[in-house]
């Protein structure tokens, strides 16, 4: 079983001898500051007695398994995620554990249960429902905890690692301009989650910028998913006036929002321009080829999991919260409107 | 850390007494046959010694760890398996570390070393290039291997969990048979694949049942992945006597085909019919929604698991080769021809 699974033994057996859990002397090793100056000096005094060899930060990465938790993992994006996780894991000789806790309490005890169990030395939580509950279970636990993409309200000790929403709302609704539209259809996400806020603000502040008066009746409600997309789609063709641009914050809505084009016996792009939210791997897939804000779902996973190792060997993070930039992706759903050509 | 932790310490230590590896004790604990008399003997009376509680297999699952094996993870149903295996062991108190060994040897080695450093109780893989080179390290690492969907030609002694590639081949072409489709395109999976012959034999022997004479000129190759569906697509609409339907290998390469059709300034359904085969989520996406083979990943992941953690438990398992059914799903893509309405 080779070096590691000796030192890990040897944590165990002094965690033991000094009553202590083996995270309390995980963290005395990595000298951090949230140990009583007792349990330190105990701890300190066995690992000196038994000659614990301490490696150096260089070559050792303490962590050996990293708990990466959706609250589902239907969701398109949750591979993207689980890709740049796996990456850095893989290469540092981490193990990502995945699991989907499906925002259900059993089901989260379960999962609180087997992390206890697997002694894992770092959560990554991708949800949006990062209960006050769960957090304070895992503080009682002492893991690490990193947040990728927070679309509620984390509490703030946490780490997170989000995209930049309200500029990619931006970016899409300018992109539509500027191709000539002028009624431009919003298609929202879930209200209580951050992100679809930052989304629709963006939306609306390039409305603005433009000049281009607010109509309420463009933006429509939605909830990430691809049925939503298709009732609004359906609901903003049918208007006295219709828009010639819809704008969805996610790509799944947008998807719905060309099988609302098509039911109409339009076509998209030609007719009606379409924009979406993520750039999942479908949109480069979908006829036409979407038109959508890049959400770096990779490199998010990646910076969670750099940033969740460093914490577990007790390093300090710069900021508890980072934002990646999102990114147009132009492709063949978004063109001039058809009364301009 | 609780008793795992403790008993798993256990097993380290007397293993280490006995000179042997942690899944020797383990094998000898499940009373496995593949140890050597004197070894079982030997691990038997330190298990003696020091007075280990065995416990009863109903109450306790001695996996902690299933290794899940991509080759990529930008493969679209990689998270319906991961979906399936993550649910089996969730329950059983197993992690699932999801891993990505990208066909290269490098990666290949650093997850070997992983896998070890790791103890992981057992492996899934979800490749269909698995070499007999890999095959061999995984033996003498003497952990349990389960292998998913195996594309290719697997080795005869592990157990592999398959779906019915030739029915689903067949239930896709006479569904289009049935509409009233006679010219019918295929666009195949990589020749080297054995999942990729079933589907074209059941491709022709749904023609040969319907008394459809075969024509190689309907018959085009592909990849799996878009373009290489997008090109196909394309040939055949191009063709002096086009087909009126085309069933794609897989749901990827029949999104290839939507965009073909697209291009070539017709309508899906309308104008061609298009069967996929997967029946990814992306299928209900689509617009209009994919008429496809479902392959049952979820299910064929969960199975995976339970056979590998039944191995790990040094159980007998019945068949080393189980195929899941696969099921046609009409949607909206395929309809009568349009020359016959």
């Amino acid at each position: 079983m080779g070096a590691d699974d000796e030192r890990r033994v040897t944590i165990t057996a002094i965690a033991r001898e000094a009553g202590v859990s083996v995270p309390t002397v995980s963290r005395v090793l990595n000298g951090r500051s949230d140990v009583a100056p007792g349990t330190r000096e105990r701890v300190e005094e066995l690992l000196r007695h038994h000659g614990y060899q301490r490696r150096s930060a260089r070559t050792v990465t303490r962590a050996e398994l990293v708990d990466l938790v959706f609250n589902d993992l239907d969701s398109p994006w949750a591979v993207e995620i689980i890709r740049g996780v796996e990456d850095v894991g893989h290469n540092a000789g981490v193990g990502t554990v995945v699991s989907a806790i499906h925002s259900r309490s059993t089901s989260t005890r379960q999962w609180l249960q087997n992390l206890r169990a697997r002694a894992s030395d770092g959560v990554i939580l991708v949800t949006s429902d990062v209960t006050q509950p769960l957090h304070a279970q895992l503080r009682r636990l002492n893991v690490p905890v990193v947040v990728v993409d927070p679309a509620g309200a984390p509490a703030t000790d946490v780490p997170t690692v989000g995209a930049t929403n309200w500029a990619g709302g931006i970016a899409a609704t300018q992109h539509l301009l500027e191709l000539g539209h002028r009624r431009i259809g919003f298609v929202a996400g879930p209200t209580h989650l951050l992100c679809s806020r930052a989304r629709l603000d963006g939306y609306r502040a390039a409305l603005e910028g433009a000049g281009v008066p607010l109509d309420d009746r463009l933006v429509r409600p939605g909830d990430f998913y691809h049925a939503s997309g298709f009732a609004a789609g359906t609901a903003l063709l049918d208007l006295a006036e219709p828009p010639t641009a819809i704008f969805a914050a996610s790509d799944q809505m947008a998807f719905g929002v060309y099988e609302a084009i098509r039911r109409h016996g339009s076509r998209v792009a030609d007719d009606v321009s379409v924009v979406g939210f993520d750039d999942l791997p479908e949109a480069r897939w979908a006829s036409p080829p979407l038109t959508t804000v890049r959400q770096p779902l990779v490199e998010m996973g990646r910076l969670a999991a750099r940033t969740v190792l460093r914490l577990a060997r007790g390093e300090q993070i710069e900021s508890p919260r980072v934002e990646l930039a999102t990114e147009l992706v132009v492709r063949d759903s978004s063109a001039v409107p058809s009364g301009r050509r």
